[in-house]
């Protein structure tokens, strides 16, 4: 025989086993539910697109970080590095038989040759959602309200919508005559929470500006810490207080309009105050957006940085073609989010989507395991977080000894057994076993020919509402 | 301004618009509700795996089709061309930390360079489940009630499953001394339904059969072809007209034992006879398969080939460990049955998860529009199939005239549009429009601080629970 193949993955590559899979799949199952419920649609692009599509608009280092080789007919090939220049080349290509406004949903995988050491995995999912073809300050509204329910529906309640409109910053530096400047200006800006306040002014100098200017522009994220109390006044005050330093300027005043309308219209929409914080020296990247900005963080883990951010952008797919499209959308950013989860607590640990086991114990029985499975299948449950759920059942393939099947039970984490021992069918009970609380309970369940199973139903329903 | 880079995808390569995507996640998601509900896990590998895991099995066909280059570490890499090499690597490291019986699916796209002039895609998706770690039967007859489950759910209620087990052809060569022959007679019994009897038996005698030894093999789809009915009686018929051909011999009569008591359980377990076929002539390939094999066709489209197949095999990760790791497993083809449900007329048109749409109409009532969306989101309605769903809601981002608005939503295939302009609203009054039959309903809905939607609610319901 042949020397064995060393089973394993390529370095920054990983599997995904049952337990790390059924969170993944509930969190992204999630996502879609929301997407839609806004009337967003799927869409799915090629793994492999041309490479100039791929390396048309990237950076040195994205460049770098692309899966690149020729394909069988010579071509130049690369995979996906992210969901947007696939986006912007399916826009510039189907968006006359799609027509606008255009919403659509994409939940895939991406590659990149990224430097692992940093914790970093080169294969990741990305799932995203974007409105194009509409400059509507009423699809950015539709943004946050996305975002507020998609957090609220993965039951993470205590979560903030920090949200900027970058025509503020732009309306200041004009306003400043600071314009050329923009770049190194928003470089200091973004390590505030790093070097402090003095620092970022050192470096504001450095740059060019004079000590009034820097003064000025570090307005920005004194205001907005000042009026963070995430109130309807607050908000109402930080805004107010904004607006002397834009004041003249029509892009700032625009942005100005804008960042009130949306906060205004998010709140009357049913959005709590709490939930949102207008953050005017936010930027998000200083190239791509051009308007409504937004990052969100968990209040419990504001370490682990957003989880869900985005923005507006002036025209998605210049690269490809010469219909402008503007748009706005936003990334959940899937890994982070498990990550927070399973700090949080909030992962379940069970590596079975099966809530119910039927061990497989009378040798003769089997047609009539199956048949108890098949009639326990789909029925409805209620979790004890309240959400609708249906019944799965796994019934064991083998009629081992009974210790060893439940110990299989045990590991896999059901949470109920069924045990039906030749004794119990021929006495027509069935012995719920809580696996989770060690109780058990004799249920009556008719026949093997004639199954009276709603006794039965009825105590798995009560079972599976009670938290372990 | 720099040239345009021409927005085209790689030939053999597609994208999925919305009306594609739609169905294709629905599709998806009911696979994965009937795998779970038998308590088959998620699992998901990398795209990319080390070359010779890749083509450490694979025939010249395969390696030749393989997506091949090397990463930026040097190392020899491959895109993954199905998810059967992909599960015996993932089992061979994992199986310690799993344990036996392990049930998994893998839903996930996979990469071919095949040649495209035959109407084949280079990316397709696969749609996996399979039971490894066992020999039982118990997993086989499970495997059948997967597949029965899975059509009923799909509401393809007319579908046959074709069943054998390769043991009964292998105890017939047995018998008459050919089992060195087994290649070639497989081969031409696979050509019985292009090349007719009279074919078949030619092409036996030039493999060096005698005229009666190919009278024999032939026995074999005669008896199956007589015996179709389809009933448990015919197929008990069947059994017992095979068992002189394998008798005596341990392997044809332990594959006869296996057979029938996978189609007696079956049969037991609440499957219609209707749907079973036994067919001791059907093989499912040369190598792989070594006891039970099935197909699955659509009674109405029996020409488009199977839409489910697989079969056990004795040997799953032999390349890469030891441990011997026998299974069964089974592959839904996706693609075929989406050509097969659009054939049907099976498939929804929308281009929108959505199936109510509010045109933004009175400029000054977004606030008012966006509670009426959020009150009715997620609310249930059940569909003219008797399936449960939820209401996503979508708004129209701007305030354009209505007209221009309901042509766009004719165009997405919302069902019902709530339309409310300036007079509505203030008579606290919602006009619900049924897009597919033109008919009109005048709703009460409260004022826009205050909405009662229950009547609304109902109304809708009531239109969603029609057919179109």
């Amino acid at each position: 025989m042949s020397e064995l193949i060393q089973p394993r993955t390529l370095k920054g590559f990983r599997d995904y086993l049952p337990e790390a899979m059924l969170p993944r799949e509930a969190l992204i199952d999630t996502a879609r539910r929301v997407y839609r419920s806004y009337g967003f649609s799927p869409i799915d692009t090629p793994a492999l697109e041309y490479l100039e599509i791929l390396s048309g608009k990237g950076s040195d280092e994205t460049d770098k970080q692309l899966y690149k080789f020729q394909d069988h007919g010579g071509r130049d090939v690369g995979l996906r590095f992210d969901l947007t220049v696939p986006l912007a080349r399916f826009a510039a290509q189907h968006i006359g038989t799609l027509g606008t406004p255009f919403k659509r949903y994409h939940i895939a995988s991406v590659w990149r040759g990224e430097n692992t050491q940093r914790g970093r995995y080169r294969e990741f999912m990305q799932c995203d959602f974007d409105t194009i073809g509409t400059e509507s300050s009423a699809a950015d509204i539709e943004t946050v309200l996305v975002i507020h329910d998609l957090f609220h529906a993965l039951g993470l309640h205590d979560f903030t919508i920090r949200i900027n409109n970058r025509q503020v910053l732009t309306g200041l530096l004009e306003r400043l005559s600071l314009v050329e400047l923009a770049t190194p200006i928003l470089r200091a800006l973004d390590k505030l929470a790093k070097i402090g306040r003095a620092g970022v002014a050192a470096e504001l100098v450095a740059a060019g500006l004079s000590a009034g200017q820097a003064d000025e522009v570090l307005k920005l994220p004194e205001i907005s810490a000042e009026y963070s109390a995430g109130t309807e006044e607050s908000t109402a005050q930080l805004l107010s207080a904004i607006e002397p330093l834009v004041s003249g300027t029509e892009t700032g005043e625009r942005g100005l309009t804008t960042l009130r309308e949306l906060t205004t219209t998010v709140m009357a929409a049913g959005v709590a105050a709490r939930h949102l914080n207008v953050d005017v020296a936010i930027c998000r990247g200083l190239d791509y957006y051009t308007g409504t900005v937004f990052e969100t963080f968990l209040d419990e883990l504001p370490g682990i940085g957003s989880v869900c951010s985005g923005g507006r952008y002036d025209n998605l797919a210049g690269l490809y073609t010469k219909q402008r499209l503007p748009g706005i959308g936003a990334s959940l950013g899937l890994d982070r989010l498990l990550a927070a989860l399973e700090e949080l607590g909030r992962l379940p640990t069970a590596a079975t989507p099966a809530q119910v086991f039927i061990p497989y114990f009378a040798e003769d029985q089997l047609p009539a395991y199956l048949r108890l499975a098949a009639g326990l299948r789909g029925k409805p449950y209620t979790s004890p977080e309240g959400t609708q759920g249906t019944i799965n059942v796994e019934v064991y393939p083998e009629a081992k000894k009974l210790g060893q099947q439940l110990k299989y039970a045990d590991r896999r984490g059901f949470r109920v057994a069924l045990v039906l021992g030749g004794d119990e069918w021929a006495a027509g009970q069935c012995q719920v076993k809580d696996l989770a609380r060690g109780e058990t309970e004799n249920i009556p369940i008719g026949t093997a020919e004639q199954l009276q199973l709603d006794p039965l139903l009825a105590s798995l329903q009560r079972l599976l509402a009670q938290p372990v």
